[in-house]
């Protein structure tokens, strides 16, 4: 069998893929959400709409039904996948695992008026929904990024670094 | 603030549900995967190609280099998102996650060929790598499936009726 080259391997992020990963987040309107099963403790897999604040936190809007509101809630760890996968090989799109943890946005504190429009001008659909008393805001705040630019071009950078100004 | 319908709750689920879900499986050429950190038990979330063997069962094709590959050696509780998302709201699109064990298929054993056959079959570009000694190829038993047909239809369906005979 033949070796592979090395194209997994992590580069050194460039200002430039700091920037496309601060891009690629800012645009996504939903994403996947990896969480924590409260009672096996498998890693769930769903899709969940996004937004982000201004300082490019990503946050989300579920309702206290779903499981992964409820996982959420037991166990603030967890990542979310972005980037669309549009036309072509999925495989080859720039993507980009957010490893976050999870808070909840009470409807009485200061970030919630934010998160609230910046969420409803992303998902206008959601203006159904928007004042549910069992749908819920969580800022995840990410602690690392895996940013897969294409084949061969990934790129580990820290949450600062993510939610720090664009270069 | 109102509340909610009863919208995220699980019906019970239905021969055509069943149906449809085997579809949007057989039909999936890659998925979002959630695998556990080794170090950290964060659920990790990113994105793999997919296939399926004759009965059912999900695979996929990783590199040995990569986060969920050595996640998966580590500890094979996992979940599968699968439903692509294509145009219109991303959260109305059908959509399934599968509570899975990853097994990792041995290039000796019987099924290897049927994988291998069958991943190539639907990602004709893996051939480029399809050899590679550090890629492999993961069996994912689902245990369980939660299956979102659209809004407010949302199922639970055991893994042996998701790997079944077709109704």
């Amino acid at each position: 069998m033949r070796k592979s080259p090395s194209s997994s391997a992590f580069h050194t992020p460039t200002p430039e893929a700091i920037s496309q990963l601060k891009e690629l987040i800012s645009d996504a309107t939903y994403a996947s959400l990896a969480t924590l099963s409260p009672d096996e403790g498998y890693p769930i897999c769903s899709r969940a709409g996004m937004s982000t604040l201004g300082d490019g936190t990503p946050i989300i809007y579920v309702s206290g039904l779903a499981a992964h509101t409820q996982a959420l809630l037991a166990d603030p760890r967890c990542s979310l996948l972005v980037g669309e996968t549009g036309k072509g090989d999925p495989l080859t799109h720039a993507r980009a695992t957010l490893v976050c943890v999870a808070a909840p946005l009470s409807s009485q504190g200061d970030i919630y008026a934010e998160a609230r429009a910046r969420y409803l001008g992303n998902h206008p659909k959601a203006k159904l929904y928007a004042d549910f008393a069992d749908f819920m805001y969580f800022t995840l705040r990410p602690i690392r990024a895996h940013y897969v630019a294409g084949f061969g071009r990934a790129y580990v950078i820290d949450g600062d670094t993510v939610l720090g100004a664009a270069v």
